[in-house]
């Protein structure tokens, strides 16, 4: 039970000094890499710098104690970080205490639902965010911040919530153009594309192995605020207007609990549900890809409780809300972590930067960052999604569509809570006209097919439908009217039967449409059967009182069902000879099955 | 075309003088059951009489042009009364031309609304209205509808939009009754409940026929009233305190577009929706049940546009909105009502009536009317419902149990609303868990069945799993998890197929997910097969890079899934011998399939 919640009980008990001495060497090369994350970060949610250093320790060291991936590496991420600022930004100025007190009062809120969904097993409440939402919802993101970032990576002012905010700040502020800021903008931005693009062929080809030459490209944001840093400070060019980093507190944060307002939280409960879920499935995402390539196992309930307890930990140390990243997971990952010991580490490394380095950050160019948050967030922006869901399926192009369109009009909290709605609703509209065939007998055999695409034999009397999906409220009315529709089109038929191998289920509603039909049907005078019903559907209808109401009998097959029915027709039917000599042969090879070709034929 | 959009082209044609005779006559009927029962309901929205007339007219005339039904009668009923009561007393005081005003832009919208639905074919959103949720809106409508009579059957002022509002007000005003009110009240209540109970046998026995006798009983309300108007009248009970109807103007309403009030129509937007979408849930109800015991046909998108039309012909007449009444609509069907011209002919008797009739109603006391309403109403009250929905389901009856406590608690609108989302919510959350079984080969056959149920042969680097349901994002990220957590215990497994007989649909989040477990086992080292594909699936998966990236193959059938991956396992399988004979005789007589057995005992 106790390990079941504290995971580090059962991997710690194999930790080993190779293991420790792999595990630092991780953390040394993970810090390098969060520190500018951790930076910029806290730049895009608005907050001071040291808030992203401590957004990066807490929450490391309690997914280590909590956590079941052994690779992913929480902190601060861009999405999360955006939507922080919404959140924030709608409750209080940017730049005040306030808003930072919102910041870490969603850390807290999110970590208490997080922590909340883990122990009551509500994990599934990150299903209704469906991929196209999420994906959607993520290039929307990345589009956003990155045209957040281009004011700060020219030295220009411009705010907003949304991209035509955005955009129109921009435009109007053009003019305002810091020629140095621009100037370390656009060379970071040029310099650390170039490292994405072409550093790792350079480095391979200087002899380096895969991984380390990977990992090596995702210190690239680190050299250029290095290289800036210096221009800055040797330059003099924080006194030409350049906008710098400055002061950033040094030493530890202090650890104190947010302090309870009824009002503030109220207002934070959506964005911070929001938050909770996106970083969730992100966070999962990431932990089902890297403990595959491991045989690990993840417990998605126990993941929601270390995010949880890692925003927690953000929250009482002065951060916002962290989440698992993906590049860092990766790096983590590649470096060769073994545990999540790597992630404590890390932690401490991050406190050691925070105590001695931060005096060195003070000419470090907020262009640098916005540039190293610029090209973070493009790899996120993956429009060619539109076009592959588009050709694969309408309805959840229309989702994707929905959600880009109105978080980029609106601001992040409006599209999701679109896209989510949407596809819902999508989704209820699909399975309201479920696919419902009129079968015959396939001549010679014991098997049923659409009669609209078979050469089928049927009874005048009989109307057999095949409904091929779970009967439940979208589509409960729907067979109602199907059959109204069916019967009143046939005014031979005396017997329906309705085949349901594809019917998992039988909700209550399905169940009231079958009794309209069945007592419809007899004031008609025609009786209604069902056919190949599953058992868990026949032990529920046991419990109702509709089995004693049917006019019909239910049967176990369809071919039993029209054998009672009009047996000497049935029984013609079978006696047809056709090509059946693979179904019929000895079971001595292998051999094609009618019984399994008809399914895989759902026609 | 125009047939389509008005059905009365198709039965006019045939329209006969023994038609006409038989529908003349079913009108007189009709009409004495429709006139008490309008004013009632007028009553119960808290409207002036005339009013109830008015929505009993030019209503009947529009859905006799466009209606798809023979036999539906429409007008005011109780639980749009209801609804329209809380609507407008939302935004206005009873008894003001504003409330008037907004009874009447209720009819309007949802007229619009309907129509618009009927057009652009959207009568699939009626299916979010699931079978507990409005069963369990109409059981809680009647108790408070009940409850909010016997104030008037009593004499005493009591109002309130939700239960305990109403039956507070009672308590403090229970004091106030008045004697002679009560008495009319109660002896009416009595008679009516009599004649509901025991005048049907009573007449039976003085030898009228089965059909006469009913439709008698339905004429009990109009015998109450004119014993208590001649009563009150007679006995001078008006001096001593007893509400009566009083004056009611005399003559036809004006034909008027009501004025356009963006505000208004604004606020009243979701409950004109409500409205639409119960009254049209109810209507369609009664009259496919109706068209069964005939086998006529009805065309659910046409009836949204005849009861838009009705709805807008109630709101250029100055009434209040109308849909299609059960008791009515059986009483117009026994009565032998063959064409919706004995529906027009009921609104030329309603006419009559508020020609010449509403004098004689001056002294008709409210009592009695209300008295009526608490009559029709209990028969709605299906409390029953609650304990067979619990035992057939129990997502269904919390659904339900929701929608009557909110319902009741809250009112109307916020009932339906938590209803209809909590039985979407339950939904998805039902599918979120689907049924998956580890299947093993039947020896002696090519089946697949359950490991847990069957004893059956496995190839431990195989992993087959049955998933018992369509694939979307309700559930995507449970098969992610699935498959980790099933392989993170197999540390043999190679191979994992996915047999998919009952995936009717995947839709972009399962591609997604399929994408991701494809990879993830990839990375692990393991195959993934797909088996049992039906085809508008496969054809769909064949649009997607899904199939040129699955590191194993799709295959027809299980069975040649397991044979092209362990053909000596699967063949020997198939070898052994086992009690087949009725699978393997000649084709001949009636036998029990396998192929079908397999399906019907979903394990």
């Amino acid at each position: 039970m106790l390990r079941r919640y504290l995971p580090i009980l059962t991997w710690g008990a194999e930790y080993s000094r190779r293991t420790l001495v792999n595990d630092l060497i991780v953390a040394a090369i993970v810090t390098v890499m969060l520190i500018p994350q951790s930076l910029a970060y806290a730049l895009l949610a608005g907050l001071p710098p040291q808030v992203g250093l401590y957004a990066s320790m807490a929450p490391l060291v309690l997914y280590a104690l909590f956590g079941t991936s052994r690779t992913l590496a929480v902190g601060p991420v861009a999405v999360a970080s955006l939507m922080t600022a919404a959140a924030a930004g709608a409750v209080s100025a940017q730049g005040t205490p306030e808003y930072l007190g919102a910041a870490v009062a969603l850390a807290l809120l999110s970590g208490l639902m997080l922590i909340g969904m883990g122990l009551l097993r509500l994990g599934f409440l990150a299903n209704f965010l469906s991929h196209p939402v999420i994906s959607g919802f993520i290039t929307a993101s990345g589009i956003q911040i990155a045209a957040g970032q281009l004011g700060p990576v020219l030295g220009v002012k411009a705010g907003g919530h949304n991209l035509p905010e955005l955009l129109s700040a921009l435009g109007r502020n053009l003019g305002q153009t810091n020629v140095y800021t621009a100037a370390i903008g656009v060379a970071s931005l040029a310099f650390l594309f170039w490292v994405r693009r072409s550093l790792k062929p350079v480095l391979r080809r200087l002899g380096l192995g895969e991984r380390s030459a990977d990992i090596l490209t995702k210190v690239g944001p680190a050299m250029a605020i290095a290289a800036t840093t210096a221009a800055v400070w040797g330059f003099g060019l924080a006194e030409r207007g350049v906008g710098i980093v400055g002061t950033v507190p040094q030493g530890l944060p202090r650890l104190s609990l947010p302090p309870f307002d009824g009002a503030l939280w109220t207002e934070l409960l959506v964005p911070a549900l929001l938050i909770s879920i996106v970083g969730y499935v992100e966070s999962i995402s990431v932990a089902l890809t890297l403990a595959a390539k491991r045989r690990q196992r993840i417990e998605p309930d126990q993941e929601l409780i270390a995010l949880g307890a890692a925003n927690m930990g953000a929250a009482v140390s002065g951060g916002f809300p962290v989440t698992g990243g993906f590049a860092r997971s990766v790096v983590n990952f590649e470096a060769g972590a073994e545990t999540p010991a790597a992630g404590a580490f890390t932690a401490v490394g991050i406190a050691l930067a925070t105590l001695f380095l931060t005096p060195l950050l003070y000419f470090l160019p907020n262009a640098t960052l916005a540039a190293t948050i610029v090209v973070a967030v493009l790899s996120l922006v993956d429009l060619g999604a539109l076009k592959r869901t588009w050709s694969y399926s309408r309805p959840d192009f229309a989702a994707m569509a929905a959600t880009i369109v109105v978080t980029l009009a609106d601001g992040v909290e409006a599209g999701l809570v679109v896209g989510v709605a949407l596809s819902i609703f999508l989704h209820l509209y699909r399975t309201s006209r479920p696919h419902v065939a009129v079968v015959g007998q396939v001549p010679g055999t014991e098997h049923f097919r659409n009669v609209a695409r078979h050469d089928v034999v049927t009874d005048p009397q009989v109307l057999s439908l095949r409904v091929d999906e779970s009967l439940y409220f979208p589509n409960a009315r729907f067979l109602e009217d199907f059959v109204n529709e069916s019967v009143a089109g046939n005014p031979n038929v005396r017997h329906v039967i309705l085949v349901c191998p594809a019917v998992n289920t039988i909700d209550a509603s399905a169940l009231e449409s079958l009794e309209a039909i069945n007592l419809r049907l007899k004031d008609g005078g025609i009786r209604l059967h069902l056919s190949e019903v599953k058992g868990p559907v026949m032990d529920r209808l046991k419990r109702s009182h509709f089995l004693a109401e049917l006019t019909g009998q239910v049967h176990l097959t369809q071919f039993d069902a029209l054998s009672s029915i009009h047996p000497e027709l049935a029984r013609r039917t079978l006696g047809v000879p056709r090509r059946r000599s693979p179904e019929h042969s000895p079971p001595t090879g292998p051999r094609k099955s009618n019984s399994t070709k008809r399914e895989a034929e759902h026609d």
